[in-house]
Order: C-alpha cells, then sequence, then structure tokens
C-alpha cells in the first residue's frame, strides 16, 4: 500500500493501534499534542511488544518499531497518510477539535475512523467539508490482542470510506464488523451491557454472588463464546439450526423476559455490594497485578486460537 | 469416597455425566430404561473418551470404561449411591416419575441432582417423603469439557444436600455455582437469553449481520469471556475497580438500556431472516459436521486452559 498510517493520540488506544498497523507490515506515524506522552510511547510500545514476542505473537520487535514514528506536529502525522486512526480522549468537545484539526490535512481518498467506545462521529463530523471520510472504528482494548473493530458510518459517510476501512483492517489482521447505523454503544457495548444488565439484577435479587455469576460465564458460557458467537451458539444447539432452537427453547426464554423487570439503573447500594464483594477476593491493591494476569491470559488465549487450522 | 455414583438416564448429558464421574476416579453406575439406549452407552462413551485422549485431556481410556457400569434396573444404579444424578427427558412429568422411582431407593445421606435446565426441582418433588434431598445440578453440554455446574435447592432442601452436591462437584472436578433461590432459566440460561435478546433487537433493527454480531462476541467480548465472568471484567476496565467503572461508564450503559424497547418474543418473520442467513453461511447438511468442529475447539480450549498455570 503507498501512503502511511497515522495515529492522532498517543495513549494506550492509539499506542495499541500503531502496534496492530506496524505488526501487519505499515508505516505509522504516530502525534499527540502532550510532549511528555510522545516522549514516552516508544518505550510503551516496545515493553507491549516484548511482552508479544514472550507469548510468541510477534517475532521481531526492532522490525516493528522501526516502522512506528513518533511526530511533534499534526501537519507531518496526517500529511500523505492513507488512512486516519483518531484515538483522543472520549469527550465530544475534544473529538470535535481534533476531528476539525485533521480534515484540512487530509489527502484525497483518506479515511479517518475514530476509536471512539460510544459517541456517534456524526455528533463531532456535521460541520466538516470532507465529513464523508470520517466515521467510527471501535477497537477493544487491546487492539493487538482483540481483533474485532466496529466499522460505524455516520448518516454521510461515503461508501467507499466504509469499504476502504473495512478491507484495511482486514489487510492488518483485525476482524472488522460493520454496524450499518448508529446506534447508542454500537454492537459491543449494547452485549455487554445486556449481560451485565442481568448480571447486576440477578446480584440484586440475591440469588447468587458475583463471584458465582462471573463463573457461570467464565466455566460455562463463555468457554464457546470464545470462538463462536451467540447465533452460531444456538443453530448448532438443536439438530436443525436455529429455527428449530427457536421453536424448542423460545418459550423458556420469552418465558425468563417476561418474568424480568423493567430496565432499572445500577442503584450506588448495588453497586456498592458488588464493589465490597470484588475487593474481598481481590484487594484494591492487587487490581494492577490482576490485570497483568488478565493480559497475559488473552496472550494465551491470542497463540492458542492462532495455533489452530480452524 | 464410599458408595458409588448412579446416573439416571444415559441419553448425551447421562453418558457425559459419566465421565465426568468416573474420569475423577469414582465407581458409576448408569441405568436407563430404553434397552437400545442401554446396549448402546458404552460405545458412545468409549468414542467420547477417545476423543479426550486424542486432546490429551485423558490418559488412560479403559482405567475409565472399567469404572462405569450399565445397569438394567434403577434399584441396583440406585441403592447404595452416595449421589444420583437424574438425567431423563426434559418434561415435567418425566421427572416426576422417575424422582417418585429414585426416592424410595436413596440411601441416607444421599443426594439426587437433577440435570434439568430450566425446570425447577420443586415442580417434581414436592410429594416425596425425602424431597429434602432433591435439588437441581445443572450442566452445560458436554459436562466434561464445560466445568460449570447449577446447583439449585428448593425450598424444601436441606443445606447439607446442598453443600454435599457442591463439595461433590469440586472432588470432580466441576465448577460449581450456588443459585440460592429457584429463578426461571437459572443463571446460565438468564444471562444467555439477555446476550440472545438485545443480538436478535439488534438483527431485527437492521444494524448488523447474525455474522457480525456474532463475531463482535467471538472476536471481541468473548474472549475475555473464557476466563472472566462480567463482573471481574469491569473490575478490571476502570483505575479503581468495579465502583469507579460504575460511575464511568454506568450513564452510557443507562442510557443503552433506555434505548430498548420492551422485552419481545423472537417473531416468526426474524426467525425466519436469522435461519435464512444462518443457512446462506453453513448448509443444512454441514451442521453435523460443523458440531464437530465446535467440539473439537472446545477441547482444545478446556487443553489450553488446563495448560496454563493461572
Amino acid at each position: 500500500m503507498s501512503g502511511h498510517i497515522a495515529i492522532a493520540g498517543g495513549g494506550l488506544v492509539g499506542s495499541g493501534w500503531a502496534i496492530v498497523f506496524a505488526r501487519a507490515g505499515e508505516s505509522v506515524r504516530i502525534y499527540d499534542a502532550d510532549a511528555n506522552i510522545r516522549n514516552g510511547i516508544m518505550d510503551v510500545i516496545r515493553g507491549q511488544l516484548e511482552d508479544l514476542k514472550d507469548n510468541r505473537l510477534v517475532d521481531d520487535v526492532n522490525a516493528i518499531l522501526d516502522r512506528i514514528q513518533v511526530c511533534s506536529t499534526l501537519q507531518y502525522a496526517i500529511g500523505g497518510a492513507i488512512y486516519v486512526q483518531e484515538s483522543v480522549f472520549e469527550q465530544t468537545d475534544v473529538k470535535t477539535e481534533i476531528s476539525a484539526a485533521i480534515a484540512p490535512l487530509l489527502s484525497d481518498g483518506a479515511v479517518v475512523g475514530s476509536s471512539t467506545s460510544g459517541i456517534p462521529a456524526s455528533d463531532f463530523t456535521e460541520n466538516l467539508t470532507n465529513r464523508n471520510r470520517f466515521l467510527v472504528a471501535h477497537p477493544v482494548n487491546p487492539p493487538y490482542l482483540a481483533p474485532i473493530v466496529e466499522i460505524v458510518p455516520t448518516p454521510w459517510t461515503d461508501e467507499s470510506a466504509v469499504e476502504s476501512a473495512m478491507a484495511l483492517m482486514r489487510t492488518v489482521g483485525q476482524s472488522p464488523v460493520l454496524v450499518r447505523r448508529e446506534i447508542k454503544g454500537f454492537l459491543l457495548n449494547r452485549l455487554q451491557g445486556a449481560l451485565l444488565r442481568e448480571a447486576w439484577a440477578l446480584f440484586e435479587g440475591g440469588y447468587a454472588s458475583a463471584e458465582d455469576i462471573d463463573k457461570t460465564v467464565s466455566e460455562g458460557l463463555g468457554l464457546r463464546w470464545s470462538f463462536m458467537g451467540p447465533f452460531e451458539t444456538i443453530d448448532l444447539n438443536a439438530p436443525g439450526g436455529v429455527k428449530d432452537y427457536a421453536e424448542r427453547l423460545g418459550p423458556l426464554y420469552h418465558a425468563i423476559d417476561a418474568s424480568r423487570d423493567n430496565p432499572q439503573p445500577w442503584s450506588p447500594d448495588l453497586i456498592r455490594a458488588v464493589e465490597a464483594e470484588r475487593r474481598t477476593v481481590l484487594p484494591k491493591a492487587d487490581l494492577a497485578k490482576r490485570r497483568n494476569w488478565r493480559d497475559r491470559r488473552l496472550m494465551a488465549l491470542a497463540a492458542h486460537k492462532a495455533s489452530l487450522k480452524d
């Protein structure tokens, strides 16, 4: 591909994206307005790449680092880029400001994807002259371990911009999904929110501890979900496929739905109770250590999935 | 432990349970009323054990088989058992009949766990004199690959019966969770139902294809969920733990909740549309082949998880 990839915002999300693109052989220019962050980016990235290498997920750390350049001006980062991944702070006014700064620097045919996890791009691109080149490209953190990317066009995004973002994500080894219309929370956080809401409700009703609700997922439902989604799961769980499953088990699920109370916000009392249980299982001082454990497990899972033939 | 494990019902669930207990060194007696099923059970189990051995999940197939005895009378299977896993057809009258047959054969202190995925045990044990020894022990299929077991006491189940079922499940390497009070769908199917309901709603709204909704789980959310549940996930996803996460992201999830329509049954049109998409991706004739793929993946995942130190 001719032209480089630009990344605007050098925090954890931006540096994770730099790894994704550089690992796939792309040249990356990464910009952050904060000189302290700029000075630290390469060390952060090197640390993450060493971890990946320890888990046999990358071979040559230095070759990947050589493809990443930290830039001190937005102009130099964006100029000539075929794709820009915007990864600044999750706030509409901050997104509006950076998008307005990127827009005049953008090459013809380039696309800008925002890493936002919840703000539709129409909220911060409406007044740009080339707003048809902007969309959301929402990753899971860290993107070099979780391949999903939600591509969410605005009502004014060009079809060609969508196609080129989807194609680029596939080229660099990610798994893009197309969210055809903007919706609050996109797919990923809506699905996560639905599971969480039921988890909170079960805890609130006193049916089980947070630990046992967690186990029901990590030792049960989540095993399949790490390699197949909910529709394929039920498609394979009845002799005749999804329609057969819906006929057999639809009534049970509808009865469950009917037994649910109306959606309720997570109340302060409820949050306090779950927080208290979690802090018994995992003291606050151990949160960081457990996050490292999680990342090692994610790496081991990524290596496991990569080792499988199909 | 003195005394054997009895299994009533020799279908897929019952023979899966036989593997769980015999693999852990327990003596197992398995009964089915149907002579054709009785004659086939050991071949089914041998096939499953060979698969497990190929994936290095068991060592000695014959030693495990030697611990399993197929019985032609319920009396011989149940007599002297310390625990009975009832795994007959999922229908209240069938469960009522087998429970009434098991009750008078039960040794003092023995416990009966039903494999039912949806019927609370109070629906089919109320009139038994020793109803205080009955509860639900709901597995995921196949139980020798998915360790979760939901232990659901009725209002009249002895605390000691609950404790002994939980302890036995831990002893044989399963992960029991305690559902403190009966609720439709228990934990597992309520959590699955919540995710499915959102998946159907996203498809119905035209936001994404079933395939892309599936990918959002299998290449994103489900990676973490294969080793940690929803509460631990959010507990590690904010610097200060679950309370901090709820403060930061609660408003987004509440807004998502508020944007949902009321729960709606999966409509026939909707089911037809998903069925049509699934049959494009996976023709009906290939369903069985894909189920074999799923089981190989579950085995590989079980081996992967077993290979990790923590």
